[in-house]
């Protein structure tokens, strides 16, 4: 059996070195993007530039989208010119966006008209995992279709888990979401709070990394903190976005998160002062700056 | 250079095999508690009992405590029958407590004007990290006199770092309960969103653990948390002393931290419901008990 023929939509800075990753691979494949400067390493590395969506899909066996918020997977999945146009008996879609788990589970039944499967499989792991093919892949769906695109997955993570039906990739992307962002709270006030103390900052994070304070943000973005580099490895804007989601959905199935409430506020504030496109270590300013009149 | 011979003041969950980790060491010790049956263990190890902190520290060259709070720490260090009424020129004491920053800096003052050093040394790990002689110490105090009992802490610690001047070390310790208070909302509202929201458990931990959600807690706590075990391994009431010791050094020097505010608050309600000798993982009933109506 040849290697499916591949439609990536999305050639962001996640899309772009997953859809390198997928050709490497073997797999043939069309890129389409909003910016077709975007797709340019894409197109370099063998993919086949089309002009939509809906010509993507349409000698594809599997469709990928990989775009920003939900209503850009509703536009390109089921908008004019998009793949719903192709869609057929057999075609599999994996959005690897993260957007909406309810929303998810609409479009699952728009392409099911159709005969198209839907996968939802959001991702963990930043630029650097995208580049590496090491992402962490949460897949919600048909436990047989999985299994068909399996090897296509591989190609692009390290860790594939199979969540539950459709929609449950994004919800284990969303618990994901909730938990990060109360480690970069951790560090943010355990950092500010040892700085306004007069601490010196290396001499806490070596004495408290190895211990119950322990967190992938305490080893990976406390260090940049210290160094005052806000460069973003996840960027606010899109940590934010996230955080609506998960607030929109806590209050879909009724379960209040105080704590993620409050950071999803303290880190709007970083936005209101234009500094959306920083990592979100950047937290950390936010408190500082609670303290600024001491 | 024969070893010191150790007066140790305390002989709780943490203290007693702490002393009896020092008696396999090799150091001679005198063993004092407010509850003498506590002190069994470390009795039947070779320690020698002792009628009160004034007696314990006649014939020793270091004290150590290791109490629960400020004010004991000050009677047994400062009270009547205390340790200052045995101190003298090149004794060193110890304070493995964990209590407030400031009263430790006045408690060094009053113990060198008779010539004794104090080092605030508090510890974590927990039970498992004291019976296995695997602490984290964070110290604070002058470096000579740490030099000189850098032996006796690497018989109850795996990590011993020196943090700076007196009171760093508490200071230090607090800001490890800042980070471990936030990563333990982390896992609360991450695993009550994710049941609420229908999700496997276990398998949300699997898709979560190994990337950028990753924490301590998540870990070692989560898993209590699936398997419905709200056994301690660190206790809610002792949780929320540390906490008090943290919102009023903030208060002090000025830093708010409206997460570990909020983080408190929600904890305090497993004392206000008569379940402070739980482990502190029971945060996450506190987040369900929230969603209890849907």
């Amino acid at each position: 059996m040849s290697k499916q023929r591949i439609a990536f939509i999305g050639a962001g800075i996640m899309g772009a070195p997953m859809a390198v990753n997928l050709l490497k691979a073997g797999f043939r494949l069309n890129i389409f993007s909003r910016t077709k400067s975007k797709a340019q390493a894409v197109i370099e590395a063998g993919g086949v530039w089309v002009e939509s969506p809906a010509a993507a899909a349409a000698d594809a066996d599997v469709v990928i989208t990989c775009v920003t918020d939900t209503p850009d997977v509703e536009a390109v999945l089921l908008g004019a010119g998009g793949v719903i146009e192709s869609a057929r008996q057999g075609m599999i879609c994996i959005d690897m966006s993260t957007i909406s788990p309810q929303v998810t589970k609409q479009i699952s039944s728009s392409l099911a008209a159709k005969g198209t499967v839907l996968i939802d499989a959001p991702i963990s792991g930043g630029q650097v995992g995208a580049i590496e093919a090491k992402l962490s892949i949460m897949a919600g769906g048909p436990a047989e279709a999985l299994k068909k695109v399996r090897p296509i997955l591989e190609a692009m993570g390290k860790s594939i888990t199979h969540c539950g039906r459709v929609g449950s990739g994004q919800m284990t992307k969303l618990v994901n979401q909730v938990m990060v962002i109360h480690t970069i709270m951790s560090i943010s006030e355990g950092l500010a709070f040892a700085e306004a103390a007069g601490l010196d900052l290396e001499t806490t994070l070596a004495a408290t990394s190895a211990g119950a304070a322990g967190s992938h943000s305490l080893t990976n973005l406390a260090p940049k903190i210290i160094a005052g580099d806000f460069k973003p490895a996840f960027m606010v804007d899109l940590q934010l976005k996230d955080l609506k989601l998960v607030m929109d959905c806590a209050r879909q199935i009724k379960q209040p998160l105080p704590g993620t409430a409050l950071a999803e506020q303290l880190m709007s504030s970083l936005q209101a002062v234009g500094r959306g496109k920083d990592g979100t270590q950047a937290l950390v300013e936010v408190i500082r700056h609670l303290g600024q009149n001491r």
